[in-house]
C-alpha cells in the first residue's frame, strides 16, 4: 500500500478510497482517475522547490547538441530554483503565455521530499533525512531560461511550471531510489523513458551538497534532474502546445498528469 | 516620520519608541540600537527572495576585471533567489561556514517590497504594486557562487547570507527610489558608496520582467542589485573575517548592522 500526504479539502477521504482502490489491486494509472481533486503533496514549500540540472549523461549530451556547445559533466551539482507560484496539482494546467514564450518544454524528474532538518548532512547521513519521493515534471521556457545572463531562475519560474504529485510515498516503501524507471509521454508518444540509475549525483550527493552551509527543512522539495527526450532536443525542437496531455510515471510512485492551457 | 513594519515580539513597542526617536531629529545610525530586538521586517518570505545580478556599470566592471572575463551589461536582467534559511535580522550574524567557503563576501543593495500582487504588470504601472523599500545584504560566497555550473543559488543561498531591514519604510516616505545613496562599511572603513540612480535596470523595468508570466504576491523581496566596492574586486581581495562589523546604509531607509561570525 502506498503511503500517501495529501493537503486539499477532503483529500483525506479522497485519498482514502484511491489507497482502498491500489489495495484491490489496480494498477497505478487507475489510482489517478481524472476527476479527483488532489492537490499537489506540498502546494506551498517553505523553500523555493530545489532544482539539480545536467543531471543524466545522456540529457547533457542532447543539450550540448542542440546548444551547439560541448559543457559536458560539470564538476559539482547545478543548483537553481522554483517559486511555490509555480506549483501545479495533479489534473491542473501546464500554462503557456504566448506573449512570455512559446518555447515550453517538460522534464519529468523523480523529487525527494525532506523529513528531517539538518545542515552538513554527510552522504551517509542523507537518507535518513528523506521523507519520501514524488514526482515532478520541471516545465522550463526553454528561451528564456538562457537569456538572463545564464541564469536560470527566470525561464524555469513560470505561474503554472511545476506540477507535482500525485502523492509522496515514503521512503520505506520505496527502497532505492536508484532504481526506478522514469518516463514522459505527450498525448501518449513516449518522449522520455529512463531510470534513476544514469543519475550522475545520486540522491545522498545531491542532499549533503544542498546542505552544505544551507539548512534543508521538513518540506523542502528536491528535483533531481531529468533523462534524455526533452522537446528542445528533438529534430526539429518540439514545444509544447495548447491542449497536450502530459503524463510522467516513475516506477513505485504512479503517475502525474497535467494538460498544456494557452491563457 | 518613517513607517515602519516589524514581525519581532515586543516590536511595535520597540518600533515605536525609535519612530519617537527619530521624530526628535537623531540621525539614522541612533535610532537602531544594538540593544533592541528587531526580527527582519519578512522573516519568512514566501517566495525565495528575488535577487537581481549585475545591475550597476561599475559593479560590473569590477566584477569582469577580477574574473578575467568581458561579459559586460546583459540584454535582460540575471535573476536569481536566495532561500528564507539565509535570512538574518538586523543586529543577528553573517555566518562563515569554514569548510564550506571563506571567500564571504558583501552586497548592499536596495530591496523592493511588493504590496500587491500581479503577473505581466507594465512599467507604467509597475510602481503602484511597491508596498514599501527596505536594505538587503547579498553575502555572497565566491567561490561557490560560480562552481555550480554557473548557477548562482548555491553561493549565494548559505545560511546567515541575507540580513534584511532594519525596517519598511513605505513606498510614498522614498519618493523616488532611484536617487537614494547607497554605501557599506567593514569595521567602519567605506567600501561601498555609491547612488541607485546607477542602477541599469530601474525599478519598473524588474518588475515588469520578473512579473512575465510569475504572479509577485505581497511580501516578496527584490533585491536590485548592488554597486561597486565588493571586497572580491578589490586587490588583493578582501574576504569578510570573524567578528568584522558590516554596516549598510541607504538614505531615507537607514541602516542595517550585522556582525560577522565563524560557526
Amino acid at each position: 500500500m502506498l503511503d500517501l500526504i495529501e493537503c486539499g479539502p477532503d483529500a483525506l477521504a479522497a485519498v482514502r478510497a484511491l489507497m482502498a482502490e491500489a489495495d484491490a489491486g489496480q494498477n497505478a494509472d487507475a489510482i489517478v482517475p481524472a476527476d479527483t481533486a488532489l492537490n499537489a503533496p506540498i502546494p506551498a514549500p517553505r523553500k523555493n522547490v530545489l532544482c539539480v540540472g545536467r543531471n543524466y549523461a545522456e540529457h547533457i549530451a542532447e543539450g550540448d547538441r542542440a546548444q551547439k556547445q560541448n559543457v559536458g559533466v560539470t564538476e559539482y551539482p547545478v543548483f537553481f530554483t522554483k517559486p511555490p507560484t509555480a506549483v501545479v496539482p495533479p489534473g491542473g494546467d501546464i500554462l503557456i503565455f504566448p506573449t512570455v514564450s512559446t518555447n515550453i518544454d517538460y522534464e519529468v524528474e523523480l523529487a525527494v521530499v525532506i523529513g528531517t532538518a539538518g545542515r552538513n548532512i554527510t552522504k551517509a547521513d542523507a537518507m535518513a533525512h528523506v521523507f519520501g519521493y514524488t514526482i515532478l515534471n520541471d516545465i522550463s521556457a526553454r528561451d528564456i531560461q538562457r537569456r538572463h545572463g545564464g541564469q536560470y531562475f527566470k525561464g524555469k519560474g513560470l505561474d503554472g511550471s511545476c506540477p507535482i504529485g500525485p502523492w509522496i510515498v515514503t521512503a520505506d516503501e520505496i527502497g532505492d531510489p536508484h532504481d526506478l524507471n522514469i518516463g514522459l509521454t505527450v498525448n501518449g508518444e513516449q518522449r522520455q523513458d529512463g531510470t534513476t540509475k544514469d543519475m550522475i549525483f545520486d540522491v545522498p550527493t545531491l542532499i549533503a551538497s544542498l546542505s552544505e552551509g544551507m539548512t534543508l527543512e521538513p518540506g523542502d522539495i528536491i528535483a533531481t534532474g531529468t533523462p534524455s527526450g526533452v522537446g528542445y532536443a528533438m529534430e526539429p525542437p518540439q514545444f509544447l502546445k495548447n491542449g497536450d496531455r502530459i503524463v510522467c510515471a516513475i516506477s513505485g510512485i504512479g503517475t502525474l498528469s497535467n494538460t498544456v492551457r494557452t491563457v
